[in-house]
């Protein structure tokens, strides 16, 4: 094998072309044969009692099919805790609760149905906030429970003891910092289409992040057999998380199609895609940490309130994630974690990309630089020394391996100028002031086990033109796992990646994989398909040992072609050993095949232990602002940044990532925000809801660590999430740095910075 | 493993539902996004000269895109001696020629732009039957020939010395039988859709018989590699030989597609698929043999002449199957065989189930009632006499292995009626005499090598569910293979048949076959399915010796559920094994694969010598007809078939097979001709061309003959094509016992009957 022809490579995006000439068949664009298109009718209110639903009307428009309400179907329940329904047929408990479902021959038809359906409330008395749910008069939003607190999903860590270990810090620090809910603004909106064949089995076509699981989950929610659900992947036009869970639309959209015994497809409008999906998991965080003097860490104090909506799905178990940052990233003695999740009458929040870090990480490393002012020390400096490092295995149970964290902090501190303008509050125009700022973070890089199995099954085969194909479970969502896998298995047989191509799209056809989640793909799914090529790999020499007529230990490969390493120009391309294998009395194929799950544990619900992921990924982030102190307007002027990421698969895919997750931390840091006002998203467009476009993506300097993870396909570690986790924080550390405001909350609207710099004033005003 | 849990039982088949709910998704069904429609336009003479085509009016209807002609594309040749072109520019050569192809928005447009094309001719002189094609003053059709005989595919074998055996005989019969060519007459038409994606690789989705074939033979004509190129088979509705080869409409529409960069879908409509669509082979067989007057055969001599058509697709090939008949069906110790395929201006032809056997029966076993009357024995002894016998090498090196022809021969004469009715022309109403006649049959059914491999691959994958799913490189054409193979693999695993899912249809994800020809997939992929279940049996076994902490030896299965031999108690099904696999620490799947090419070789195309197939099936078809001597019109009253089949897989499944047989061969042998006058097919349609419906059909009685071929999966052999075969020529024999008219071509239609009968009068009274 020549060494590394691919990994490395700047090779193009496998799934680039057809997306960006628009010959890619997304979801969106599915045409069945006698296709139904389907609409829902979501609440007027967030909170009210059904009274009536009359559907007469809508009966009557020309092309209407089939028309569900919550009356029509069987008691259906689905999410983490099955506290949610299809269709509600007695109390809404949020606007984006689905009440009834029409499948008609156009979509023209289906919404003027939807239009026509008369639904009789009476309202009742909401609450929007998790302190106003749980106080004692508060109305308990799901019958049967004590409260809103959901107790079963509550999740503690403690080590140690924390009041000891704030005893012995010279410095305390405590401040509450709040996340907003932000939408995933992909692409491509939420979409289903539905189909049962003749015997009873169901074929979803989905974007789902996770078809195996989807199958599971559908088979449990429908009273189906796993074995009757096919699920399907067309192109997916992004996820970032938003796809993890089956949502009450996709059960609609079945039920919808067995009602019509038709194919039923169902796209989101954008409005729908901001209003009814889930969101990002809204949280308020209460970090109180020690340190002493001479800058180390002693003890750590988080509680964490999550406003859960309705109903829960991931986003409310996002404290998975928060609990490891909380509890190792950094060395800290003392710890004590708490998040509780409450029902509103709000959103309900899925996963979004980094899964509880981007929160976590804003509360944590803005109080990493106030306690480094407080106690004096220069905030990298800080950070390293309470740096985790290589090959350190938590209180938590976290064994880390690769850990290049370290060499991030100077990189991308050195690469933003650190020692020559921090401190500085250059003036660079009037009323313009700029400052630098630096956070870090940590993610798992290696996989993550939240379900039994965390595995990816892998085949490949090469055909008798050469054709390497690679059939994995893997799940692409334009992160580019297609493109690092074809790389992988390119590399491993010594083959051009142009060669190899990719079938991942069918519960069907590939082996199981859990799914795209936790920056997994390149990682678990590279290895699974490593295997898998290493196999076929195998059994070419074998087969080639035979028609030379030698041992396999006697041969080589490079290019592509395997010859006796005495006689070179005996060289054999692979097509040519695979006709000769396929063409020789008997016959046979070459079809390998890979498995590989990680050497991780389950996190424990009881004590938050585990050591969850084969490797975890560390960044630091740097950000230079310019604050204009008259408006408290924020531009991002450059970022550097500096990933371990163990071994760079793909330079471009990687920058990628990293570029993409920089502005959309960027986003959630300035501007994003879905508004809600009495339980209705008010700006459910790209118009109102603020999202950053390249015009307005700084210039990213970024800078690769590589550590080569012992585990990873090539020492790679996962990179998916990453770059946008700590950018936030930088931020804020930046504007600090600029103007001496500390802001709490997300995003850091130009409001906030003005009336923190009004009131920085006033108070400065006061000490005069 | 329970015995016989699945095999020889009457299952539903695996396809039918979809296809009888009309849910399936037919070729014809398909919609891409942003498809176009397209349509050709075709030659107005059989054979001429085209001065100019001038398409400025077609280019100028609304929704038109691309308009192609011979000048518009590279030179590209096709056919199996490259003699035809996708689109002509010079000389057409038959009316089917191609000259002009339009993509469009709709089917309309296309069509209208089509209408509009102005072609200039100037009209040449056809030739359109062999001997006119071959005198010294015919036209040559193709540049650079020496003469309209095509020389490349003649085919001769000769075993001792024929004019010996014609000295050693007390008899010597010699007769002309002429062969008409028919229609495939399958439900769905010809139709292909084709796409590149934006890196230039091709899918086609064609409802082919050879997916991997058509790679191949797509990559040769278009210039690519097989690499770029993916054919995916939507359901198909219907193929018996049609779709064994690439025909122009198919490179238009790859063309039409690359063109105009969008997928482009041509249909066609039921006149272009019995215009232009290839035929059955007509032929003309000389058939001369000697017998002694004890009913042994002594010589036998064939001179064929076969009218090509204008280009050479399969049908002129057709001698492959005929000179294995002519060399070993009976013992004969001398034989001479030639087959000579001329072009005309006539249409082409293709495969047709049978391929050549249709034909070679006809004659043959018209042949053998009437040198068994001639020297006074009955037919059906006359038969078992020369008849074939098990483990017999013929002289042409084809190796029967099992052969049930004696007792099929007994079977179908009893079960007519043999003995009771045979010779007793019985008077069954005014002008109405019944007979019964028999003719006797072979065919390839283990196989049959026509390419270098005659393989097929499988995978079969077993998930957390228990779902079993095959994935094979087998074709379903309607013949009902998807459910024999389920079921073998259901057999093998002792699993239900319902939780057995197949995938066959796409060349990126199955393994390679051969494709679905030649009877052989249940042979063939049924042995490769059994293999790969196999497969999966043993890592169960292995997975679950590990689990019960015994050796597999120690193990069993049955119905799905693995105990140690000591303990049945502890029994574990399949599903809980492998997920006790999955998700232990490491993981695994169960994934095995089977790769079966059977122990064959070649036909030699020198001396027409080999052994084709692994095994042969043997059949006798028996026919009660009712003749009305005054019209000549023929009823058939009812069937009896015996056939051997090795075993029985799916009695539905071969009952279907065999009864569909007989009625194709029934409406070969009384009713159906493409009539062609002029180089022009006149009864393009279902009006004129008269094909038998289910009222015609007769009722039919089925003997199947059990001989468990030592090779075959569970002993059983291809059935496929051999129910139509025999029946045409025991109708003619038939007929000639009721009323003593001998028919020497097909179909034999009233007139024939008729003026047989008048003839025979006028005869009658010169003697008397």
């Amino acid at each position: 094998m020549s060494s590394s022809e691919c990994i490395g490579k700047r090779l193009i995006k496998k799934d680039g072309l057809e997306k960006v000439t628009g010959r890619a068949i997304y979801g969106q664009d599915l045409v069945l044969p006698r296709m139904l298109y389907g609409k829902i009718l979501y609440s007027m209110y967030p909170y009210a009692r059904i009274l009536s639903i009359d559907t007469s009307k809508a009966k009557r428009v020309p092309g209407v099919r089939v028309i569900l309400t919550g009356y029509d179907i069987p008691e259906i329940r689905l999410g983490f805790l099955r506290d949610n329904y299809p269709l509600k047929k007695d109390v809404v408990r949020w606007t984006g609760d689905e009440i009834a479902a029409v499948a008609a021959e156009s979509e023209e038809a289906a919404e003027e149905a939807i239009d026509l359906i008369e639904v009789e409330y009476e309202e009742l008395d909401p609450v929007f906030t998790p302190e106003d749910a749980l106080r004692p008069d508060a109305p308990i939003l799901h019958e049967g429970r004590e409260s809103n607190r959901i107790d079963e999903i509550i999740r503690t860590y403690v080590k140690g003891d924390v009041e000891e270990g704030f005893a012995e810090s010279d410095v305390v620090l405590e401040e509450t910092y709040e996340l907003q809910h932000i939408q995933h603004c992909t692409m491509g909106t939420y979409n289903c289409t539905a189909a049962f064949d003749a015997f009873g089995r169901l074929t979803i076509w989905s974007p789902t992040q996770v078809p195996f699981i989807m199958q599971r989950d559908m088979a449990q929610i429908l009273g189906m057999s796993g074995k009757d659900i096919r699920i399907v992947q067309p192109v997916i036009g992004g996820a970032f998380g938003k796809a993890l869970d089956v949502y009450p639309f996709e059960v609609i959209t079945v039920l919808l199609a067995k009602k019509a015994r038709r194919p039923v497809k169902i796209v989101f409008t954008r409005e729908e895609e901001f209003t009814v999906a889930c969101k990002r998991q809204a949280a308020k965080i209460t970090l109180k940490q020690g340190v002493t003097k001479d800058g180390l860490l002693k003890a750590r104090k988080v509680d964490i309130i999550m406003n859960a909506g309705a109903y829960v799905s991931w986003g409310p178990l996002s404290s998975w994630t928060m609990v490891q940052t909380f509890g190792s990233f950094y060395k800290v003695p003392h710890i004590s974690f708490r998040c509780v999740p409450v029902y509103t009458n709000m959103p309900i929040c899925g996963s979004m990309r980094g899964y509880g870090n981007p929160q976590a990480h804003f509360a944590l490393e803005s109080q990493m630089d106030m306690l480094a002012e407080a106690i004096g020390m220069d905030p990298v400096e800080f950070r390293k020394k309470n740096s985790n490092t290589p090959n350190e295995t938590t209180h938590q149970g976290i064994a880390i391996t690769s850990c290049g964290y370290i060499e991030c902090l100077e990189a991308a501190s050195k690469d933003i100028g650190w020692k020559e303008k921090r401190g500085k509050k250059t003036q660079s125009g009037p009323n313009k002031v700029r400052g630098i700022g630096l956070a870090g973070m940590w993610h798992v890089g290696g996989g993550s086990r939240i379900y039994r199995s965390d595995g990816c099954g892998a085949i490949v085969k090469i055909d008798d033109f050469g054709n390497v194909i690679l059939i994995t479970g893997a799940s692409e969502i334009g992160q580019g796992s297609d493109t690092s896998l074809c790389q992988i298995v390119a590399e491993v047989l010594g083959v051009p990646y142009e060669k190899v191509t990719l079938v991942n799209n069918d519960t069907d056809i590939t082996p199981w994989d859990v799914g795209c989640h936790a920056s997994r793909t390149t990682f678990i799914c590279g290895k699974a398909a490593l295997q898998a090529a290493q196999d076929v790999r195998s059994q070419l020499l074998k087969a080639a040992a035979e028609i030379f007529g030698t041992s396999v230990d006697e041969l080589e490969t490079k290019d592509g072609i395997i010859y006796p390493k005495d006689s070179p120009e005996k060289g054999m391309p692979y097509d040519k050993v695979v006709r000769k294998i396929h063409f020789r009395s008997g016959g046979d194929l070459i079809i390998g095949k890979g498995f590989y799950d990680p050497p991780t544990t389950l996190l424990s619900p009881k004590d938050s232990r585990g050591n969850v992921s084969a490797a975890y990924t560390f960044a630091s982030q740097a950000v230079e602002v310019e604050v204009d102190t008259r408006t408290g307007r924020v531009e991002i002027l450059r970022a550097a940044v500096a990933h371990d990421i163990g071994k760079v698969i793909n330079p471009v895919g990687l920058e990628g990532q990293i570029e993409g997750g920089v502005v959309m931390a960027m986003g959630y840091g300035l501007y994003e925000e879905t508004q809600i006002e009495e339980g209705r998203v008010i700006n459910p467009n790209y118009a109102d809801y603020h999202l950053p476009t390249s015009l307005d993506a700084p210039p990213i300097n970024i800078k690769m660590v590589e550590t080569n993870d012992p585990e990873g396909p090539f020492g790679a570690k996962g990179v998916g999430e990453c770059a946008a986790i700590a950018f936030a924080p930088a931020i804020a550390n930046a504007i600090y740095d600029a103007v001496g405001v500390r802001i709490y909350s997300l995003p850091i609207t130009p409001e906030k910075v003005y009336r923190a710099l009004q009131q920085k004033e006033n108070q400065g005003q006061k000490k005069d």
